[in-house]
């Protein structure tokens, strides 16, 4: 899995300078800190470029405090998403240092400095978008990049978005977070020739079925060329605009 | 059911002009022509301001065959949508004067003078929507309304749109047809101030499910007011728009 | 996007009485009043005969209380949908006129006389209705229309509804609110020759799944015609309903 | 399971009238004729008051052909649903005297007199839902009831179905073959005191999902009591209503 | 719609006995008594057979109240669903002598002898779905049937009700409320030449839906001849088993 | 049913050591503990290899106690799933030896030796779906299984499973518990030649709507042969796992 | 990923038996053969004790042939599923001994004794489900188990699975195979302790959703245990069959 | 729109080069070609980098000529994607130069050198996704990407994606294409850097509900920054993917 590794090993092997056994024993080392509840990536910000990030829904909170010191170890930055306040009050007593964003439910660990690498511009179509929004806006922020943010350009007032074409030509990709019908990312999608992801969000009711209104109409915009992340999904949209934002 | 006639019946019989019997059965005459199969609402004009109109999906060509002859019978216009091109040729075996709209999948038998009232408008999204919104454009047409036609304005170019935006301020009513996610009737719903009835269309693939993501997109939009109609269903809006456009 | 607006800048630049970066700042200048957290849309009114409407749903206390004052104002009629009883007293303390519709969940601030033009019918299949008929009420009659209520007048007993149908034939647009399987809407419609405008609502139980029972039955409606809005939409059916009632 | 043949050959055996492995035997036969493929119910009439039906999709001409003549053999009437032109071909072949109803899509083998018991009303909504009715007449018919049908009466042009309350009063069992919306059933199950059996038709097209909104209709519906069956059973529907009818 | 009346109205006012506006005013009766927020249907008991049942859910405490107390003044049985314990309160308040089955949530007022005529069997599948059986066996009592029960007889150990086929020997009508996977209804309506009358309950988890795989799985019954009502109503269940059991 | 028992009674009954009406009796044993709301199968350790579980979902506390000291009384092992705090505190209550497995939420009254026999692997993908894998191990555990697990091992570091192949080579049989696309279960399906039971768990927000994302990942998986439960059964997953492992 | 091979490597490295490139080119061999587009798997067999299996259906005939062929030259069993009469003449005119199934679709290519081991028997609860249960016989028999058929024993006689279980107790595996409800799943779950598979069948119309009914039937069994694969997935039930019965 | 452009026809207007009526024609000049039945876009290369790309279904032959045509007076580069043989063979006429890739159903008319820029990999899960890979690839290739293709790399065989990670290493952006259970995406989306796109197929059956298990399975993928774009949607993932690809 590790090739280059893999010859050092194998080189050291053939000199004489590691006995098969060590060898085999390197060979085997799991690449992961067992907690027994977790075994929290070690390899992964070498392998995706960030350190493994948190989703707290669905952990317990000495389970998402443990995980938080683990990661809090290395030294680099750390993320968990979908904290409420609990969690964030269990948190910050073992890490005073950690960062809350209420809107976003974000626990931001920064231990280095950030990178503000080129532009992501999340764009969102509503007020009541704006919880996603901001978990796209933290995440992108603490992997390094230099992030815009413009709330409620929907295009049942469409000029307000016609108005702001300025940023949308800045951005190097741009993020849509729109409930309802998810209209703004098709528009949006027309508009500019750089990469746009959209983030369906569950704001609506009756027939917007928790998002799935403004899922279907994203994957299905007429505009080409529009990448979809789940419903309420902020960070995964970060992450993937992150991973094209760093491209050289 | 009918006040009018029925204190005319009333009246007649207390001047002794009506005995109870002939009464009673005036009373009970059902308002409908029964062909076993069909029962042709012949009060349909009266009450709904144009007369039963066929859907000959279901229906055996013999059966439309009558119901068409049976309406021809009354003078009025008379419309069947969802014609294939073998229902035209039976139908025009017996009434040649019919006429048909291969996209729409229309016939039409005008009898009388098309009145040509206020003005509605007809909207498609893309090429592949035209079937849907001509059968709008010949059933609005067939009930006595003038109609425009404006195609493949979609906001995938939105300029296209708004381009023709001249056209929606001389609407009295628009009508817009749109598959994949249905996003231009948010669009056009956020630029005007008169009624826009949206009417999905199955055009699309994959996770746009036969028009469901277009539907759900114009039920949920976020500009106020739309009111949707059934997947494909050019007939269903024009009917809506017409009664709208003719209210005095 | 304002084509008069724009000759007559173009019409001053040419003869020298507006200079080119003014008249660029002219063109650019938002036709909106940017909050942060929303973009509140000052063309609204002109572009759609009524100011913006706050959903309340997913917007904090603070976001609608400041979004209420900045309409308030413009001293034009002012609504708010799904408020809750917190969120009343909260906007109360800022605008002591506001009235709430506890059944309807509606804030309606009123600063000029209502037109009362017209009339729309709102009738709801059941009891349990009210409360979505109720927000149809509220918002048809802010926006300056005459409206009459009907109400429990479900297929159940159908009696109830053939004994009203005097209000039926009174009004210009009829709004129909119903939950389980919607009939109402399909009964009206075969009825009258006027707009009926269905608004299914999430009254039933089981496989009623929350309202698409009622919006599924409402689609599919055998009375050409129903224009159907979103499950508990009580405020766009009352918007379509004005935007077809006060067409001239 | 028989008990009453279970105690009769227990007490056989104590009589020494029957040695325990004949009584082994006998509690062991199984009350099916094996066909390899079909295990062809013989008990069925006994048990549940018709023999086995055929449904003949799924199944190959041979099989249908084979099962059909160890039914004939019981001379007992006999009842294949679902069978199209080839298939009442090929059974004609091997029983001339099979009937074939090209609208229901049944075969019906009479070889008794049939009882004309009681009285079951079929009602359709429309034209395109009779070959759902007529599988529902067929059914009923060779089952042994008296069966009355009243077609095309869907709410529409509701006054169809008033003129029809005689029908509707004299039946003791009411089915209603409906598809679109379905409120057919929900309207006559409003007027009457008797079993409405509701049989949601897939006539329809765009969202009423191949009869799922009749369906949901006829599940939800405001008037109670209404039995429902799958979408399309016109056989179902008629063998609850014989079963109903049939009472003493 | 009451053709007698009719012919009595029209004789009167032929004889010069009634005049005409006495006799328009008469025959525009209402058929209900009008309290606003209802309609309470007073010809229910003559149309339907029992007068009409209150379903709790989303009505408020004090409109409960108001129509139970209108129900209670005609001196007949009434009968009310989906109450809980405040509801109970509130109602017991003005009605002392209504009774409250907490497993059903039903609220009883019986005014007048029981009939219990007949059989009604309501069987259960497991232990989780008595609330919803028990609401099929207070609603069936009320109504004067003669109600026996059979509870936790699945078919993980089916044993259990084959050895209880007695019992359904015995009934003329058979309720089945099962969830999970609602198979008892194809079991029991295999065994039975009765009407068989299933309700999906929404007891299980996960992929149950909140019992759409029960109420799916009755409706595919290979049993031919299940009725299904809505999901959790066994009201509805017991309401088309009494009109069945009633049946001459 | 039990073919050696009812030779035996009639053997017994032919030599007259048995009248008839007793072997009746006998025949109809039950099988069962009436309670009145639940039927304890007594005869399911003896069919099915393991007493009947309790699922404690949709009972009462009183209910369940009684389920349990009954179950308690045959001095075998039992088990209930679901119980929540309060429920475990009522039946410690009656039942102090009983012991609680709060992530599992089981209830586990060991009461003779557990045999460990064979092996059974529980893997989950995350943390959070280490609730459902927990079931599945309290489960197998009490069923006489020896059980071993392994946590947090999800295809996003598939490092993590690869480092620990080993385990999976022991087991007889493996169960995956997977929330989200549910992917670890097709990828140790195409690692292993061992039965594999696939338990997707409702872990995940948005398009995983509770749990379907991944039931339908796993039964769709290009690696053959995984078996699957219902979402979130842990409990069914060892019940099936338990039934392979102890095949000899 | 072969711990085994990577030792016996690395002790070669170490002896100088091994240079480091051979060594790397070696533990870089792919393990299949590059078709282009396929990379047939030839560790299949190996890893999962079957050769990789054929799903005709997506692929080209041209494709199918190919593949068939590769896997003939490895001279052990292969099976190809889903491949229709046309598939079959051309692979047969590469592969003259190749076996057609016409029921279950499948090529056999035999080309080694078969096992015949222990026992799997193959339940169908109709005619119509025997294509699908076909399907998993001739998987399972190639696959070198000995397996038992059993077919159209479903619920709605269910004399007719009690008559037969002998045959349920004779097997080590059962697989049910099963439409429209799927109930006999959860009946023959609750009358044995050995593993069931149910395989769900897309037999029955309307509701049953091409499957989906028996599906969820299946899923949500109250009897526990019982294992589900994809709809129609008779070749899935039989490949898990297949890795229970062979276990030692 | 095009403010570089506002602000030359400004200029030009100030200094009196051109006049207001001219300078309003130019403003208004649409950007589009209209067939009537199209408008084609002019401005779409410049906008979003590739002209309009043709989807042929909904489309007539004649229309899709037309559109073609008119694309190729550009001297640009053309694409039409779900063209099926009947199709190329009408464009072919017409334009004989149009190259045709029958798995991928594309047209392409190259009329400029190709630039090769940058790296795209795109990858099947199985030989059945190659039709939409080679959508994709088609679609990436005419864009001006180098394109790379690995097919058949699923994981029922996990090594033979692991032993290709040199191509996912080389890649910038990595298209996976995959039906069933569409697990590779999350594999894939675990072992890169870089931005990953996830097209779900509609290869599978039963219960992949024609792509969606796939496509819900990207959605969920546990790997964090997957983009999904529809099912079937090769074009629409190489869109994306070259939007990214060329960022500089």
């Amino acid at each position: 899995m590790q090739p280059d590794r893999l010859k050092e090993i194998l080189t050291k092997v053939e000199a004489g300078n590691l006995d098969v056994d060590t060898a085999l024993e390197e060979l085997k080392s799991p690449g992961y800190e067992d907690l027994g509840f977790a075994k929290v990536d070690q390899h992964r910000n070498l392998r995706r470029g960030f350190p493994e990030v948190v989703l707290c829904e669905g952990k317990t909170e000495e389970q998402i405090v443990k995980i938080m010191q683990k990661l809090a170890e290395t030294e680099e930055n750390a993320l968990a998403t979908r904290a409420d306040e609990d969690i964030y009050q269990a948190v910050k007593e073992e890490l005073p240092e950690i960062e809350y964003n209420e809107a976003a439910k974000t626990l931001v660990l920064q231990q280095t400095d950030l990178a503000e690498e080129g532009s992501i511009l999340v764009i969102s179509a509503g007020t009541s978008d704006i919880p996603v929004a901001e978990e796209a806006y933290e995440t992108a922020r603490i992997m390094g990049n230099s992030v815009e943010r413009l709330y409620d350009v929907g295009v049942a007032g469409i000029h307000r978005l016609l108005e702001n074409q300025k940023q949308l030509r800045q951005a190097r990709v741009v993020i849509v977070a729109a409930g309802m019908e998810g209209a703004l990312a098709s528009v949006v999608g027309g508009l500019v020739d750089k990469p746009v992801i959209g983030v369906p969000t569950s704001v609506g009711y009756g027939a917007s079925f928790e998002g799935v209104a403004s899922l279907l109409g994203m994957l299905n915009s007429c505009s080409a060329g529009v990448g979809v992340v789940n419903i309420d999904n902020g960070f995964g949209a970060a992450y993937l605009a992150s991973s094209i934002n760093k491209m050289e």
